[in-house]
């Protein structure tokens, strides 16, 4: 009998550390133990699962690996439930806030009713404060002044400092300590076990290791992802080529026509659409595939 | 064509102010509109699914307010996840944690990446901040000086304006909300719209609003209670009447057995267990029924 | 006060027929009544959702049709999962239980337990009958003889009665419901009310109107599709633009390089796999762009 | 390291044979090894998940099996969610349509599309046949005429033969599976793989392994009920001491009420209720109690 995540890692439960005091360690695998030959990693669950549904057809035509590139090629996502990873993990609350929303899992999170909040909290460097984008709201890119971050993180940190002791002093004069940590801000960290089959962890992983997500979160998302690929190596092969998230693109049925009639010969690249983010994002697509510079 | 919400509340979306700043309020329900006699409230769509499953079978025996009742008490709940109801609701953010753990539900809530967050904190009265109870240490219970109580709010509201300014000074240097929002203390507001089948509401209301909740988040429990209760009379009464959260009681088997020799006559009331918590328990059971003073 | 259902096809439930006995009945909305023009479709609880999430910033920039488009194509779904329909449905139980498999939905079928099932088959026309396709085994393609067709289903016939007969004489001899049924063939009728969430909506739709889907559950999806188009009509819009098995098309890491190779003018368009399936798709895609003929 | 399936049950995929052709077969477990004493049995996982949201404090006040009990009686889920199991099972279709119902699991199931589905139908012995419950239209109770029974499951033998053929005569035909297989009886076997976590496995076993249950969902229920005991054997002493379906039982407000009336001393057992199923169902718990004979 061989342990699964140990031959992939060398240990029983492996640990990447994150941002200042954050850590994802991987402390489980369904499946976990392979005897014999059969289950090579975690990869062996899906096409056992798959099989079972395409019955005996597919022995001769598929080996194992094609089939698992055709399930994620063709998004037929049932067998990859059949894999489920088990984490525990470190996190400032505002990235829990962000990952929580993810529903398709099981928690369980530090009680901040029942135990006292660890004096812990996320300060990042400098050079890690990012500009507030102008092109897309939801997002921070580019520098700031390292003058004005220096700045402005020595007050956070005497901030959290002056939190903290404002909370004890609450639980010091008897409040429940549900009330006292009402002042904490959001940069305390929590931890969590978190529980996740394959199916939704991917569904995770491409929305919180792209460029969109905030990058505090996704630095979780890229320990996660680096912590399961020995265990799901194919998968995540495929994951890369086909999501459209990861090396994947996908064309609207407009942008289908524009490329159709350009490779036809057609000498004007237009997309029939009057929606100018939209004919942005055409044009990056473009770029992406050396028809404009 | 009537509609169902303004016939039980008089406007199309009525609203419960909550704590200092919050509120729910009832913005859609289905179903919403009656024609005719046949939709009295949102039980019928109880009642019409109900007999989809039971067939013509239940015509004569039993009458709509019996079919709820009986669906309830033998939790038969598939029906009841045929009524859906969508709030608006404004909540500090700790109470936010706390609900958002209820996953069978759709959420759309205020972005701190997007928007700017408004400076609005939740400051209890000095008389609602509660002592941390010594014997369950979940929760808070019983009184606490009003001095503290009083000295300990006056630095949380010098606190929180603090924190807010240190959030403008980030965004004012330039820096992302996302990174500005990380000193913002949990007491801060936020909102959001929040879609929940009837099923998944129960359950959410057996939790929040029971005595074992946080107070904060259980006036927000108990305000959607009332928004709901006309508009589902006869599911609210037969919950009140059965579930074991609100006036039922679950005995476990070793009370039954208790329960049974007592009844039968054997002097002493004694559980067949060794744990004291379980026995403290059985022992509250009593007083209620008035078998131990 | 108007009714959207009302306004978009005429009458408080709109049906449509589905194979020789089946249908589908829209039953209702959320949201449902309108009041003056802020509510034109349910379209707009989409963007009242997404509004609270993205905030003021959103107010100039985008028209609600543009929200709309933007969500869709970057797969912000969270907003559309704010629309519910709910709809009653009659389908032999071969297509019942392919429909099933959608979990996040809320069903409540007849019960062959409580209830006597109705003597309805589904028979399908002879020209319905198709072949076993032979390159994609899940999939039935092709004319077939007719003949062969018509001798077929008149056996069919004969066997759904001699199944019915047997199945009353078992409840004639006073055997369960639950027992006799077990002789009943898998093209009965059965029948269920259905409520589900737009976003879980789509995502049923994108795989059962697709041409993969077996035909039978097909003219279900594309009643569905009809039903609510009027009502969401921007967002159906939008999911035929967007998503990869409607007018969209999903390109591989591997197809982006070739199809970026061959516009800047490679000679030969050859896709980096040895996968001879995954290069059939390849050459489909190309075909539909007028790259090989 | 040890595996916990093998130390449980003796072998890594335990097995047991239900009704005539089917069967439960445990082939996965989370947690599944164990180094040193650190995991006995998957119980461990959920204290282990219970600690991180109680923190330090459980340590010393509560044993592990102690706080397992603690959790199920008041019902903190979350933690159970924490365990995982995957299994292979086979049963008759109709037995699948209830199974399926339950949507909290993953499941990949043989493909009447892809595969031929193999000639195996179940069959009752003919004391296995139960009469039409009159008092309960769902389920089936009391003895019926072994002449009538061994008659008819002459002819259900007869028919599932001849539907085969008929299968068999449509595939030859070259019809497609999806099609052939419409004539096919919901007593043929299917099977599939099933993973679930704990917590919702406990909710399905209570439903499924209750006398209201059709007695051939039953005996999987029973037969997973035996595979998962020894692996988390105080979750189920818990599960079998407290749930209202199993050894508990729920007492509704009124019937508290009356309980207590009647402990006091009052002669009369008086349910206030005119329900007179209600009060039927309040004269089984006195039966039960020793209260009526």
């Amino acid at each position: 009998m061989e342990d699964l995540i140990v031959k992939a890692h060398g240990t029983p439960d492996p640990k990447i550390d994150c941002l200042d005091h954050g850590f994802v360690r991987l402390i489980d695998a369904m499946p976990r133990v392979s005897y014999g030959e059969s289950v090579v990693t975690c990869d062996s669950a899906i096409t056992q699962a798959a099989r079972v549904s395409y019955g005996d057809g597919t022995k001769k035509v598929n080996e194992d690996v094609g089939l698992i590139r055709y399930l994620m090629r063709h998004r037929h996502t049932t067998p990859t439930e059949m894999v489920e990873f088990k984490f525990h993990c470190k996190m400032p609350l505002f990235v829990a806030r962000q990952w929580i929303r993810h529903r398709m899992a099981s928690v369980n999170e530090m009680s901040a009713r029942y135990s006292k909040m660890p004096n812990e909290f996320f300060i990042p460097q400098p050079e890690d404060l990012r500009a507030q984008s102008t092109s897309n709201k939801q997002v921070s890119e580019g520098g700031v002044s390292l003058d004005d971050a220096e700045d402005w993180l020595c007050e956070v940190e005497e901030h959290c400092e002056n939190a903290y002791k404002l909370y004890e002093k609450g639980i010091d004069f008897g409040f429940g300590r549900e009330l006292a940590r009402m002042v904490l801000p959001v940069n305390i960290y929590t931890e969590w076990y978190w529980k996740i089959d394959l199916h939704n962890l991917l569904h995770f992983l491409s929305l919180r290791c792209d460029a969109h997500a905030q990058k505090e979160i996704r630095v979780f998302g890229d320990a996660i992802l680096e912590l399961i690929k020995p265990l799901v190596p194919h998968v995540i092969d495929a994951f890369d080529a086909y999501h459209p998230l990861r090396g994947g693109e996908l064309f609207s049925s407009m942008e289908v026509d524009a490329l159709s009639k350009l490779i036809r010969g057609d000498a004007e690249v237009e997309l029939d659409s009057d929606n100018t983010r939209e004919i942005a994002e055409w044009f990056k697509k473009c770029e992406k595939l050396g028809i404009v510079s």
